[in-house]
């Protein structure tokens, strides 16, 4: 079980396509040999928590997940503070980035998640 | 128990508020179904610690604090350096924040908390 | 075992180089008594992981190795998601930090790998 | 005993000084009831470790340290690579961050150093 405390959709962005749209992303590393099946869940401050999100990591592989393309059971609100618990049945490592670009200059944070030890 | 020993609010900021009014923050995650009452302590370099400051984060909620907001039993101050622990009652997650403003383009610096094994 | 889930080289830079480059790096810190020997493997989200490279880290010392400086056996893609594993035959510590200079100011992220307990 | 592979004090600053001087900082909080005697071992790349540097955290207090005022028993000189170790003799928590203000407007990096288990 990993887990993110931190988590913020800027509401708008600067600069190119894709490259510099304001995004968070949850990068899941799975280097076992077996796929991944992934379980996402999203909480917030005044409700419910959102998801399960459900993706799969095959073997052998890294996923690069931005919150922004979440889309089933429902979109992450942008510009509304959230946070995600990462659950996998096969061991992965994550890590939480963002990227905002709401003025001129981007701006970078990053941290690996919280795993339950 | 969770230690952050980083902690500055800057001074000033630049842009409109309040989404880049400089500022640091604790995003703190109870995915349990127990309420948390969590006590915050503010470590300074010249003095005393101050607090606890007393918060709850609802049962499967998540809050993100600005250290900014702190007022009772006393603000902190700004431009100071500070350090600070969390304590629960229940387990959470605690990640560290800050968004700085005093440019024109923000800064970000963000890393899960330490957590007493 | 050490590992890094993001990972991505921006496709381009800003600035004077090489200060300016557009660069992740891993540092590596042996502060033990041995050389390390170091083998890296890189994950992707579409093809078989490349590697291993190798590097020796020297008793005492510490290295900061930029991935685009990784040639063989093949270079690191430019602007691609991957992730990486880091394995040595002493214990080292691991750190990943990553200048964006794609705008015309630069950014940075860093943060502790993950090791495995 | 805490480490921190990354470390890099950038060779120029920009900005109103001491706030923008481009500095590294290890922060250290000592929230116990005993004094702290720390010691900082720097590594470097082609040369053997400077240190030990020895500074004192006082009881229930947090030390911001920036490495560029370290000076006995010698400077930690600029835009070289170099990590860290930091030993004490009663528990603290260690974080890292640096500012680089080489550019017109500031980056930011943090992260809550490695703690041997």
């Amino acid at each position: 079980m990993w887990a993110i405390p931190e988590g913020y959709i800027p509401g708008w962005s600067n600069g190119p396509q894709p490259e510099f749209l304001s995004h968070e992303t949850v990068c899941i590393l799975n280097a076992s040999d077996l796929d991944a099946h992934v379980e996402i869940t999203v909480f917030f401050s005044d409700r419910e928590p959102a998801g399960p999100y459900r993706v799969t990591v095959d073997a052998r592989r890294t996923l690069h997940l931005r919150f922004n393309d979440l889309k089933d059971p429902e979109p992450i609100p942008l510009a509304t503070d959230y946070a995600s618990v990462i659950e996998s049945d096969v061991p992965v490592v994550v890590q939480h980035t963002r990227l905002d670009s709401r003025q001129a200059e981007n701006a970078l944070l990053s941290t690996i998640a919280w795993s339950e030890p």
